[in-house]
Formats: C-alpha cells, sequence, structure tokens
C-alpha cells in the first residue's frame, strides 16, 4: 500500500493570531463575522464559525504586535501523527510536545524553514451547543447567529517565506501535501504555491515576502460558500470603519470570489465567497503560471476584479516597515 | 498503515444514461445546461461540463427506455484499483474487464447487490480544447459557454434501491466509502444514505424505492457553485417547456442548494446550486436523521423550500409504473 | 394638463400592524429584520429600515388581536393632498383629519369599502442618524445594521377584500392609482388585482378573501433588492423558530422573488428579494391572467418555486377561524 | 394642477450606437448579453432585450466611427410631447420633426448645449413575439434567451459634456427632469450629475469630459436585477476576449452594482446588477455629493470594489485621443 500516497494531515485545525487590540479584534470577528466565543484563558480567547465542528477554529491572543500565533493541524489518524512527528524529528524541524489547550489534547510543535510556529495533533474536542443555540439540522454544530455576515467555517492559511521551494518541499516532504498550483516568476523561481490535502486547492499558501523578510503571517481565510456575502461584508466594512484592501474580486489561481480586510489589530483576514474549483483528480498535476508571460500574470492573482495593490504584496504581520515599498518588481510577486 | 483507511475509489468519473428521445436529451445537455459534446460512437454521445477535466462525464445512449447505462468510479491508484477488483471478485459482485471505452483504458465491471451496473478505471483521456476555445485560466479546461447556464463539473450519482443498509455495506467494505449521513424510517431500516470518499458528502447516494421494485436510476447532479444559477436554470425550464419536479431549495441533508428536473427523456436530473457543507474531520460519526421523529422529518429533507413531490420517492428509470402511487407513508421515504 | 394622469397618491409612507405578543414582534422586526427602533409613545413602537428616510415605516402597536392598524400614504404634494380629500369626503370614505402622529403632520382619515383603515398625509418627519450611525453614503440615512439580515425599504401592503373589483375601483377613482395586473377567476370575478403609482408593479395589492369575510389585512412586505438575502433570512427563521408559509420562489404577477413568514404577532410578512420587473409605460395596458386557465393559474402565483399553501388564501389578520378550510376550489383565489 | 410636476418625459425608449466594426458589435450584444434582433434596415440593425416590450431599445448602425446615434425619450402622453416640443422650439434646441423610423411613429429632434442628438416620441411599436418565442408569463414580452448571459431591459444612458449645469438644467427646464445626485468638484463646479423622471436614481447623466471636448458618448446601461449576472458576464468578457474597463463593483452614487466593458466596436456599455436605491419621496432634495472632500471623493464613485480607472474620465466616443491623459486632477472628474 506504500505507493497509494495518503497525507499525513487530514484538515487545517486552527489558527493563533497575535493582536496588540484584543477588545477590536474580538468585536471584528464576532460583530461582523458572527464567529462564537467558546472559551477564554489568560490572554487569549477562543472563537468558532458557526459550523466549524471543534471547540474552536481561531484562538487571539493579546501581544505587543500583531502577527501569527501558530497554525495547528489534525492529522489522518494517530497513527499518521506518529509517522509525522518520526519525520519531523528526524529532519530536525522538532520542537517537542505540548500537553495540549483547551479543546485539543497534546500536540507536536515544529517549525517551518522560516520559523513559523506550527503543531500537528490527533485528539480534538467538538463543540456541544447549549440547548438554545441547537440547530434542528444534525449536521451543523450550531444554529445560524443573528449577528453580522457570519462566516460558515476556517478555509485556508497564507504564509509569506522567503523561499518559496523550500517551503513547499518542507510540507509535501513531512506532511504529505499536494502542490495545486505554482506561480513562476523571473530566473524561474517559484512567488507562490497552493498546497492541500484534500480537494480544497489550498488549506495554505506560501508567497514570497517581496520585502525579503520571511517568517510572517499574510492572512487566514474564512468561508462563506455564498458570493453574495462578500458583498454584505464589503458594506458592513464600508459603513463600520474596517479597512478593505482588495476584493470582492475572483481570483486565478483556485478561481474562488475574495476579499481581503484587515482587522483592527492589523493582521489580514480573507473571506472566500465560494469554493472555486475542486480537485478530485488522484494523479492531478500541478498547474503552473508563468508569470514572466503577461497573460498570466494578469489572470492568475485576479481572473476579474480589483487588481491587488502593492501592500499585498509587501504588508505581513509583525509588520516589518512603516512604508509598503513600492518597487515595480513587487506585482510579480505570487499572491 | 493498515489503518489509515483510504477509499479505494478517488471520485465519480462519469455515468451513462439511456434515453428513448437522444436528440431532445442532447438538447437538455447542450442548450440548457451548457455541456459540450466531445465524441459520438454508436448510439452513444459523450459530453462534459466546462470544468470537468476528463474526456466526458456523462454518456447519452439511445434506448427503448430511459434508465441508467453505467456509474464509473476512476480509483485512487493502479494499487487501489487491483486490490478492489481482488475485493470485488472474492464477493462474487465482479463481471470482469472491459477493454475500456471512448476516454478511458480497462474498467473493471461489476454490479451492485440490486444489478446497477458500475465500473472502476484507473487510465483516463483529459479534455484537451481545440485553440480556439482554451481559457486562459490555466486551472480551467475550457472556455465558458456562451450558451443556456452551463454546469460547471458532474457532482453525484443517486440510485433507488430495494435495501439501503445491503447497498450501504456493499460500498463500505468494496471500495471504502464512508457513510456520511443516513435517514432511519420505521421498524429502524434506513431509507436512504449519503456515501462519499471526499470531503463532499456524497458522491452517491443510495433512497429506498417506495415501489420496492429497487434496481433504479434515481438522479445524476451536476454542480453550479453559485446559487443564482439554480433560478437561472429554472426559468429556462418555465420558459422553454422542461419540467421541474421540485426547487430551488435547501436540503438538510447536506445542506446544498437543489433543482430536480426532468430531461426530456425521462431521466431525473439535479442541480446543485452549492457545495453544501463539506466534511474534512478524518474521524467523522455519521449524521444520523430519525425520520420517525417529526423535526427530523421535516428537516432532513427540506431545511427551506418547497416540499418534495410524491414522485420524488417512487419515480425512477425506468418507470416501472405509469402512475406513481400515492400511499401517505410514501413521505418517509429518503431523498 | 388634464390629460396627463397624475396619481394624488406618491408612495406608500408606513403601515402599522397590531399585535398581542409586542415583545415577540419587536424581536423579530429587530433582531431578524434589523430593522431600528425610533420611537415609543403609548402602546406602540415606531421602526424603520435602514434605507427608509422618514421616521418610520412600521408602528407596531399592542393589541387583544394581530391584524391592521392602518395604511399611510404620501401624496405626490400639498395641492394633491388637498384634492385628494375632496374626492374622498364627497364619495362618502372620509372620517376626517388627524393632528399627526410622531414622525408626520396632519393625516387625512378614510376607509376602503371593505372597512380597512388609511390616511393621507404630505408632511413628513426625515429620519435623522446620530453620528455614530451616520454612513459615508450621501444617499443612505443610515448604516447597514449589524443584526440579523436587515431589509431596505418598506414595499408594498396587502389586503384581503369581499370584493377586488370594487377596491381597485375605489383606489383607482380617489386616490389615482394605476391598475397593473388582475387576475381573473370563475364567473369572471377578478380575484386579485396589483396597483401602483410608480414603476413598482405594487405598492398594495388587493386578494379575495377565499372565506369570505374580507376587510383584513394579507401582509406587509419589506424589500432587500438581493435574492440571496431570502435564503439567509429563510435560514435564520428555520433556526431561530419563525415559522415559514412559503418560498422561497418567484411569482408570476410581479416576477420579484418572495418569502412569506409569520411575525411572532400572527400577522404575515413578506420580503421582496429582487424587484421584480418594472413598469415605464406611461400607456401600461393591465396584464390579464385567466386563473380558469391551468397554465396562468399555475404561472401567475408561481412562476418556480413551492406552491402556495391553502392558508395563503384564507388566513389573514384579525384570524377569523381556528382552522383553515381548505376547500378545492381555494387555490383559485389571487395572490 | 401646475405645482404639481409632471416631467414631459415618461422613459428611456433606445439608443442608437454607430460602431466601426458592426458584426462584432452585434455579436457581443447577441451572443454575450442575449439581446435580439427584431429588425435591419440599410447600415442599422434593431435590437431588444428580453424584458423590452417594444420593438427595440438599441439601434446599432455602422459608420466610420465609435460614438452615439442619438438617445429617443418617450412622452408622459401625446399631450406632454406637444408642450415639451414647443419648449424646445422656444428655446431654440429643435431640429424639427421626424416621420420616424422601425418601431416608432413621428419623433421630435433636438440636440443638448454640447450636440447630442436627441429625440422625443410617443408612438411606439411594441414587440410581439412570435409563437415559440412566447411565455407563460404574461407580463414577459419574450421567453428568456438561451445565450449569453441575457440582459432584461435598458436602463440609462450617460454623456460627457463640456459643462455639466449647463446640461443638466437644459434636461430639467424643457422636459422636466429631476436632479437625483450632484458631485461637487473643485472651484465648485458640478462633476456629474444624475437625473430622472421615475424612481430610477437616473435614467441619464452626464459627466464632465475630462478632455474638455464634451458631447461625446459615454456609456449605454441594461439591467440584470441579479448581482451575480454581473460576475457571469464577467466571467464571458475574460474568457471570449471582451475588454472590462471596471467592476464588478458598487457605485456610491445610486448605490448599483456594476459592470464596465467595451463592445468590439469602441463604444462602453455598463451592466447594472441591481437597481440600487429607488426615489420614491416626491419632495427629494437633490444629494450633493462634496468631491473635493476625501471621504465623498473615495465613497461617490465607488462604494467598494475596484477603482475606476484614468480611462473612464477621459475615454469617450467617438475617441478623441489615442492616449487617455492621466493628470493626477482626473479623479476628481465625475462617473
Amino acid at each position: 500500500m506504500a505507493e497509494r500516497k495518503v497525507p499525513y494531515v487530514a484538515q487545517l485545525a486552527h489558527v493563533e493570531i497575535l493582536t496588540p487590540r484584543p477588545e477590536e479584534t474580538l468585536w471584528f470577528f464576532k460583530e461582523l463575522l458572527g464567529m462564537s466565543e467558546t472559551d477564554r484563558e489568560g490572554q487569549s480567547v477562543y472563537l468558532r464559525a458557526y459550523e466549524d465542528f471543534y471547540h474552536h477554529t481561531l484562538k487571539v491572543t493579546e501581544a505587543p504586535a500583531a502577527g501569527l500565533g501558530h497554525v495547528a493541524w489534525r492529522a489522518s489518524s494517530p497513527q499518521a501523527l506518529s509517522e509525522a512527528v518520526a519525520r519531523l524529528e528526524a529532519a530536525g524541524f522538532g520542537l517537542g510536545w505540548s500537553d495540549g489547550d483547551l479543546g485539543h489534547g497534546p500536540a507536536y510543535r515544529f517549525r517551518t524553514p522560516d520559523g513559523h510556529a506550527m503543531e500537528l495533533l490527533w485528539e480534538v474536542g467538538y463543540y456541544e451547543a447549549p440547548p438554545e443555540q441547537r440547530s434542528l439540522l444534525r449536521n451543523r454544530p450550531q444554529k445560524r447567529p443573528l449577528r453580522g455576515v457570519p462566516v460558515r467555517r476556517i478555509d485556508h492559511v497564507n504564509l509569506m517565506v522567503s523561499e518559496v521551494e523550500v517551503h513547499k518541499q518542507f510540507l509535501v516532504d513531512h506532511l504529505g501535501f499536494h502542490v495545486r498550483e505554482v506561480k513562476i516568476g523571473r530566473e524561474r523561481r517559484e512567488v507562490g504555491a497552493w498546497l492541500s490535502v484534500s480537494p480544497l486547492v489550498h488549506e495554505i499558501a506560501f508567497m514570497r515576502d517581496a520585502t525579503g523578510v520571511g517568517g510572517r503571517f499574510h492572512h487566514v481565510a474564512y468561508w462563506y460558500g455564498f458570493p453574495q456575502h462578500l458583498f454584505d461584508l464589503a458594506e458592513l466594512c464600508c459603513d463600520h470603519g474596517v479597512r478593505i484592501e482588495a476584493g470582492p474580486g475572483k481570483h486565478g489561481t483556485t478561481q474562488a470570489y475574495f476579499l481581503y480586510v484587515f482587522e483592527p489589530g492589523g493582521n489580514r483576514v480573507e473571506l472566500f465567497g465560494d469554493t472555486g474549483y475542486l480537485i478530485f483528480d488522484p494523479d492531478w498535476q500541478t498547474v503552473v503560471w508563468d508569470v514572466a508571460n503577461e497573460a498570466d500574470l494578469e489572470k492568475s492573482s485576479i481572473w476579474f476584479g480589483p487588481n491587488l495593490p502593492p501592500t499585498f504584496y509587501t504588508y505581513g504581520t509583525p509588520d516589518v516597515q512603516a512604508e509598503p515599498a513600492t518597487a515595480p518588481e513587487r506585482r510579480v510577486a505570487g499572491d
């Protein structure tokens, strides 16, 4: 059975973000995105979307600067967890086991080549709605909330890296990710890569940090399923003072409808209006966009809608520069 | 690695339907659903949606009566194909290998307990668009068509069976399907089951044939991704004389937006407006709806929108009765 | 200038509904429909949608039984008001002037032949948002709310009458309404009529009360502009215990997307997902649907989507019968 | 009755555009926008959207350069036509009567101060669908077409002028238009004005020609009613080689969802996804956006979505410059 490649990872479990303005960050996720608070401990608050099945998918932690806390993956099985841990350890990326956290059991901690904190776990706590929040839908863990334009579930995470190839290969080799799409820039270097362990085009993307810094957080994405909701949320953002960076529009890579906004703490959040296309082919060949080619450059990031602004390629958290540089080659960077 | 259950099947590859009115059936799929003809041979025409990657996902074959030709699954790997064939053969369901067909290589033929024809294959032919039909989107095999309200890809198939449990277990045991949702009726018998090998809630569903006949075809479903398209297609159906059976509405099971219509040859076709919810949990526990319970009965089939008519539970192809029976217990049957 | 027919009425100004459960009724309008309370006095609470320009468009008044308080029209001009009042008075429908109410000046009170209370007024109070609620959109009186699926503006009102022709002619003769569509039933009697003073197909509709009672309230409608919002609200209704009577679907008459629900006090409320078609032709000829004709019967009420249930033709407020009658001819009644 | 201001105009009847590439222009309107050809004469082809009630709303005429042929208005009544003609004649803008054209009777021809050709008419020919094109919807003049993403009706026209105030006043004084919104730029000069005779925010807009030329055509707009259709059309444009200038996005003025594309002959065409907000207040006070104010500048053109490119303010037909100038003050011009 060795030839049947099965990723060690089954899904993106949760993401921890850091914020210097926890109250406003929580307002954003709860009142605009309709997320629910399930727990609080120390400087952290645990949140989930109304169709997320686990205890939380977002951990918001107060910190001096915005940025990524960590990314947590759920393994495909207890055995897959053991095997992946062995690989990470052998390769020197491992940091050891944590006892777990609210909402999940022991987690193996490790770092990407650029140093982004990640963890891998198997045991999870499922969300149990209190009686008044139970839906008649037996496949929905909670009633649809009455606040904001409520997101349905966590979708993916995007990290800024110094070298895309290195990070891409890291996830392929140690966790069994599939490479779904890549963008090639000048000198044949990759400027973006989309990887997944499921038919989603990505649970994680890496994009080259145009500032060269790397090791930073680009965005976490939540999913609606209905494109109209991007417009509804854009309305709320305009009327309630949340800054939109780009969208609504449709990506070329992934083919999904997107909206990028900044939560008040400074982290970028993407909203996905649909699933884009899905990949069921077990023999999928990576889609290659050559962004030195004009048509590919234009269509890969944006199939239609607004162009992505320069900040998209230079701004990440923590923020490393007051003013985003605007060198003309920036746009060749991936998205 | 034995504990990491991997389905032998990767995806629904194509469906063959039989029609006594091939010209009108083709008009429906081409002019209303915007599908493209890729080949013709004998009494068969091969069609695909514009985001289907393979040679075809629908084979329309002229026959005296409407019904199912066969359902084809693509294996997860060549090795998975061998293993699954061995299992099917050992269990006595196998019929042997075919040399293949236009658009795919050798296929192992087998039958469900009720006799529905199926096949399992690995080698597929990919669709290559002629230059004038090539999209600038490198992840889209063809330009979006200018005809009708074009569907994007094949989604799932639904079969009417004499015993749901038997068929459900058949796919679990021999092909490694996961059971995502079931409906339990009176005397604790299952009246419907939804199975998948991917995060989709189903690539196949079985529903109890309320006529008791079994072995019949309920529907094939194509996917839009955008709920508005169900309304657009409903408009075209009303204006162009295609009979709508039910919808647009939203299912409780799967949570997807649906529309059911009859193609002119008599087969039921479902259109899916979104993906519904997706299952990424590797330890998913089957969702059980107890349709003896009033709330479950009401919400499982329809979360909101039109009730399903009695024909939904009794009409399949081939049609076994001129007039669908209307006994009051019919509605307890699954959907 | 006599030939240039100008209606005396410019628009539907507001509707007053009566409810035996004011707290729950207000919860529905505020938390699900996102309406804002602008005032309270005695047993009444004044509400508006976020794009309504006036002080209120809905007055909710506590009363022993659900029903209509009154319908208020804004005249086309002060002079039009005087002329219309003279006509109503001469014809014996007038009840005299009121001093006005919160949010508007003097109003001339009158009754329809069946006795529905109406008033006509010119002076209105405009809503002034407090600073924190001001939108940057200079044509939007208030920020889009963060609660529920917020409706945008009042759309129309529908009344159940003993004789459609009589009521239709009453509004034509005394207020200058145009008759946009009618439905003719058996013995050539009208069973429904849609009238307007603007390109909307109706600001008011009359439908024959299948119980024969008349003088009752069928529904008030609020408008979204985006069909997806009907589905969003249907989700909230299912999850939060509000009864849906019919929809989402598309009407034949008016061509609009609809959803009918019951607010907890018992009054029917319609939500409009789009505008339907609009009438700009100054020489419009009334569209006649002959519901003795099967195709007209089927398509006039519902172009596609769920059939309207028997209650639609028999239930109005105040409720005159515990159990809606279900005589088979009911469905011929208008909608 | 003098005080009840009634516009002499009831609606935009049709627009004639000129194209140097008639075949490709017709392909665009017929295959992408799903419009139908109703007649042909000389160098002209007559088209209509499927919910347009008259013989045509678009006349496409072959000419050496792209541009406006003329704009035709339907009067409110025969008497209104006479009165308006008298006013135009007295003011020296009249050009005299034409005998009419295919699809309408005698029309009075006149010019705007900048010289745009217009006409006013009463007698119109209604479209009569052949039997196979008749809809069961009695308020729909034709079945919904199976081609492209079909537009429903003509919406408005936008003209580039040397002086906005002059043109705005021209329509107010001679045809009775209402001024719904204006944009004020530097030195308090108007840079854009939106006028209507109905609850639509505009049937016509004037914007200052940033090149100073004036007398040119900016765009004609067709209406969908459903925002998703803008995305569907954007897909078709990207895949089938039609240039998108801006959108999909949402305007601040009018609040409508928009998409701007160039038909192959070079004329700009706007698609409207919804109606935006509607004005029913008979005492409407013109909304004033002060685009010297930063917030107004940003939100008036675009509430959310892509910024309008410089061409939006400088490119009109006929094209007066090979390369649109890009002086930074351009963006202050209206839209």
